[in-house]
């Protein structure tokens, strides 16, 4: 079944709308701290079904996407006599619909689902696509189901409230389905500036349509990600290894900062292999630099992060590493795989193209 | 996807079979101390596939169908470097498929898994119909997942080890399906010993593929429950709340005795709210209490059972309990609710027509 997408700034009709449709099962509402305190409130106003719904809240952050935290959500579901044919409404992040939405998954063996993200970054991507997931003993998104929510409602009034590094990290999604897409839907990203003052909501809105469209049309093809669906790892694989060494300095980054970054060395990758123009890549990896800043690492990190990499669920074998590749914009190659070399001498220009 | 049942004596054969047509992943076996003593040894010497896997033991019995071993599951798991396209083989009865299921969907967001049940109850019931789960904060199968098997390979070799509580467990659930499908069947059953030294292997191979049959027919019609799989709930609301009871008094009583029990219950309320004849209620009992004995409890004990009954997974409302009962053999209605007066009378009747 294929997740609704309802793109409005009236949150709280489109929820009560999908909740009648159901025809009014008991609801929850799953909030972070911040959400609670910032998003809540003025839902509850708008929605008569926000209002009714008993309130689950965990902990912000990705360190609270844990075991934990989904046992709490369990508990909190039992505590209140929910049913299988009950509706959880997750409002937030990546971080909320990924926990939200894999305790309903498994919660009586699923509950139905309804995300509202309230960051760039949940829009365009957590929210959309089905995947849920925590993090486990060290290894993020280790576990976890693929689960379509029943439909996301994706509005950009809640953005207005976010800062310039969420809203950065949110944008490096939707980079990264330009990346996938054309030369053009590149050129108007690289010509927009989501970063306040010149962040204008409705703008965003109609180039978010337009990026989430890229995520849902290749979700279509494959659910599980058994191959199509592979090309969304654009950047990921080497992503989600600056994310976990981050997190093992205790200084953790960003996941879109993160992605940004792995997209430019999956550029530099994708030219070393597979032709792929050096001009946009450096052009690329100047936008990134100038707006990200870059992640940074010597090579006594080459090995720690070569085996961050070698966890990878899209790996194919054991050892060897599988990426997303592109031979030119909008012509993604999955399960390209590099050796420990090249890795590291993509490493290496990286780090002369970041100037690290 | 449909999943495979493969009725056959020659299991190592058939294990390495599908592993091929798998393209030869790594591959995971998954048993509990007693299948590791009593199944595996044999299975290696069959299978190539087996002898060449990684083996992952967990601790036998209902109570160890736990959050803990999933996770030291998934940790195996991690520590062998383990990917999606690697596949789980679950060599045990129920609680091996169940909580190897429920490792295997969540891992990575999901591998494939080959159930190979060793219990008759597994072969009937647990390793067909993608049932996946632990017991969570003291509720059976509160936490899991539908996610199919590729395959059952179902074969009646291994029962020359069980016991005669293992096999009348295994049988309850054949009676539960007899019940659903027809008085032809039911009086099959009747006249069928499945204890020693009646008990024939090839006779019950034959009996197996049909019960099998009608849960199959009817998962394939609705797979994650919405309708027309509740009808195989029969017997079962009633039975978790008597293994719970069993379960809080530290005195557990076998999955399939419980159902047994719970379907007594069951025909009397079919009795009661749809005219379901009482001669076949009066012989079903009578069958019941002569092989499986009775349930014992008090009319004190009956809120705690209600309040088990209110936490099944498959009510409808909050507070509502919801029954599949019968207005004749193989007439099943589902979503059938209850007071709890009506309970109360129901299991006075059990309690007279069991002499307990």
């Amino acid at each position: 079944m294929q997740q609704k997408l309802i793109f409005t700034n009236l949150v709280g009709k489109a929820i009560d709308d999908l909740v009648a449709e159901l025809g009014n099962p008991q609801a929850f509402v799953i909030v972070d701290v911040n959400t609670a305190q910032y998003v809540l409130p003025t839902l509850s106003e708008q929605s008569a079904a926000v209002q009714a719904a008993s309130i689950i809240t965990i902990k912000a952050g990705e360190p609270n996407k844990t075991l934990e935290a989904v046992q709490g959500i369990w508990k909190s579901l039992q505590d209140n006599n929910a049913t299988r044919s009950g509706v959880i409404i997750n409002v937030g992040g990546g971080v909320v619909t990924d926990l939200g939405g894999f305790a309903a998954a498994t919660f009586k063996r699923g509950m139905r689902v309804i995300n509202v993200p309230t960051t760039l970054l949940g829009a365009v991507d957590a929210s959309v696509g089905g995947k849920t997931g925590i993090n486990f003993n060290g290894y993020k998104n280790e576990i976890g189901t693929f689960t379509e929510p029943l439909a996301s409602i994706i509005s950009t009034g809640f953005f207005v409230t976010l800062s310039q590094q969420e809203l950065l990290s949110g944008y490096a999604e939707m980079l990264k389905h330009a990346l996938l897409e054309s030369s053009e839907e590149l050129a108007k990203l690289l010509s927009y500036s989501v970063v306040y003052p010149i962040f204008d909501p409705e703008k965003l809105l109609e180039l978010l349509k337009q990026s989430v469209s890229v995520k849902q049309r290749i979700v279509d093809q494959d659910l599980t990600e058994c191959g199509a669906r592979k090309a969304l790892n654009l950047g990921h694989t080497i992503g989600h290894a600056f994310e976990s060494l981050g997190f093992k300095r205790q200084s953790p980054v960003p996941h879109g900062y993160a992605v940004a970054w792995g997209c430019v060395v999956a550029l530099v990758m994708s030219h070393m292999k597979l032709g792929f123009p050096a001009d946009t890549m450096t052009q690329f990896a100047k936008y990134v630099n100038k707006n990200y800043g870059a992640f940074a690492f010597s090579c006594d990190d080459y090995q720690q992060l070569i085996t961050y990499m070698q966890h990878d669920k899209k790996n194919v074998r054991p050892g060897e590493i599988c990426f997303t590749l592109l031979s030119a914009v909008g012509e993604p190659h999955i399960n390209e795989c590099v050796s420990d070399d090249d890795i590291k001498a993509a490493l290496d220009i990286y780090r002369d193209l970041m100037g690290v």
